[in-house]
């Protein structure tokens, strides 16, 4: 396995200092509507606004002081691109986001606010990629993938392991699949605290390589997602698929109407900000939950995130 | 004074066991913008999405148990109803709700979810105060006024209690103000707690009525509010004018696009839904930080709470 259980409790103790204990929140309603008792642990309150500061924080501060000093680089624009910049503010290193020149200014302005070096590429991935190797090779910086690392992956379990220690009576946990790196950490986090947690991973049926991928044992890598989970677009990663293959029980896809449902229900009850990735564990329980056993059980889930355009809300005509 | 600190005291007790200890939430980045550190205290987490259910839950327990069997009644339609129907269920006993027979639909489904009984009348307030007269003189019940009451008053102080007690460095406490009663239990809770406390009320400047009360020593009570902050369309209450008087140390207004550009952060930077009129002392902030003297203070505002309307969000056309 890539990554074990002592390499989630390591990356918790190394990034403690720079990310946030986000809380974990109920509702007594939700749960009427779900029909299960759900804890949700509430990323979106993370630093950047997202899960991703774990993972980025974990692999800046796994690097030896001689490859720190060289600096990090990511051709990946997202959450990911914000939570390297801070990471490697923190300590004190450079970060250099190689972005697509039609990148939206959202983006431009999140990672330059955040101290990131951008450099403009044209807007393709080989241009994406030939601009990260280029910068590898001229400063000496490292790339950190956003999601098939064995340091990213084990940061991103540390979620788990806090939501575990503030609610260790879960019968089951869930979150969303994209590259990987939350899903697989976080099984590895909940497998290792406590054996016999239930572990669910759940994707947007028009984003389903991994669920595909895990089903068939075979990595799909060419798939065309088309759905309104823009975090869950990615294609599995190749670490993430091993871990998938060995730690889920179970695994379900959901509907784009279940994912627009579910977030406007988190919206509505739990008066939280989620980003539709964060809906899809969500939407899982409204759409699948006698068939995974889960009705009246504890269920933890994984909140990614609530970066969303205000203006563009999945409801609205 | 009509109500003091060990009243409020004393209500925290009482409604301790039936509303939530809502989180205090921080943000660098929205501390960055506002330019002070501010604490927000979550009330669109409290029980029914607002702080409206501390103080229904300490009139209804402060009731003897021969009158609380009679019941309670109100003629308010919005959270002040979930409120009192939520405060009676756990007390077992009956809440009557007066209601418009032309009140939005989700008001009227949100008193029936949680057991109130409704009686319809004619959308005048006329109708609504005879309605709920009528049922005062049958049944014996008890009329708890959405504001205007002691117990109303030093259960919505709770809030500030709660909020001093997570961040007792707090330089400075502010709070919308309605009908008054939230920011007169605000007043007596904080200068309770923390004598030196600075205690300033926000108001829209389009529904200004307690800041023109403030002022000049009588109590207006019949201007035309005009603004997007429903919850802050009342008048201000006698007691609660009494309390003001007596205990503010400033009030400032604030214009209604003010309101939208602070709903519009908070939402976006803490991450979190609240109402317009939550919004109203972080629009202080960002109009009235200097003349104020908080500029670099440590100050907590009351989140009143997060319900509103997900189809029509005021920043979109």
């Amino acid at each position: 396995m890539p990554v074990c259980g002592d390499d989630v409790l390591a990356a918790a103790a190394r990034i403690q200092p720079y990310v946030h204990r986000t809380p974990v929140l109920h509702s007594q309603r939700l749960d009427a509507l779900l029909g299960v008792r759900a804890a949700f642990k509430c990323e979106n309150f993370q630093r950047i606004g997202a899960f991703k500061a774990r993972g980025a924080h974990n692999a800046v501060f796994s690097l030896s002081s001689e490859a720190a000093q060289r600096g990090v680089v990511t051709h990946s624009s997202g959450n990911h691109a914000a939570a390297l910049c801070l990471a490697a503010r923190h300590r004190g290193i450079a970060a250099h986001i190689v972005m697509p020149d039609n990148a939206p200014r959202a983006k431009v302005e999140s990672v330059r606010r955040l101290g990131g070096h951008i450099q403009f590429c044209a807007p393709t991935l080989a241009a994406r990629e030939a601009g990260a190797a280029a910068i590898v090779r001229d400063s000496g910086a490292t790339l950190i993938h956003p999601y098939d690392d064995p340091r990213i992956i084990a940061g991103q379990g540390t979620a788990a392991l806090e939501l575990l220690d503030d609610a260790p009576e879960l019968d089951a946990i869930l979150a969303p699949v994209g590259g990987g790196g939350l899903m697989a950490g976080t099984a590895i986090a909940a497998r290792h605290l406590k054996p016999d947690i239930r572990i669910v991973a759940t994707e947007p049926a028009q984003a389903d390589d991994a669920f595909r991928s895990w089903r068939s044992g075979a990595r799909v890598t060419d798939a065309v997602p088309n759905t309104i989970a823009d975090g869950l677009r990615t294609m599995l990663g190749a670490h993430n698929f091993t871990i998938l293959r060995a730690l889920l029980d179970d695994f379900v896809t959901v509907s784009e109407a279940g994912i627009v449902q579910a977030m406007r229900l988190v919206w509505e009850i739990l008066k939280i900000v989620i980003e539709p990735s964060s809906a899809v564990p969500v939407a899982a329980l409204l759409e699948h939950r006698e068939r995974l056993g889960l009705a009246g059980q504890r269920v933890g889930i994984i909140v990614t995130g609530g970066n969303v355009d205000l203006d563009h809300l999945p409801w609205q005509p």
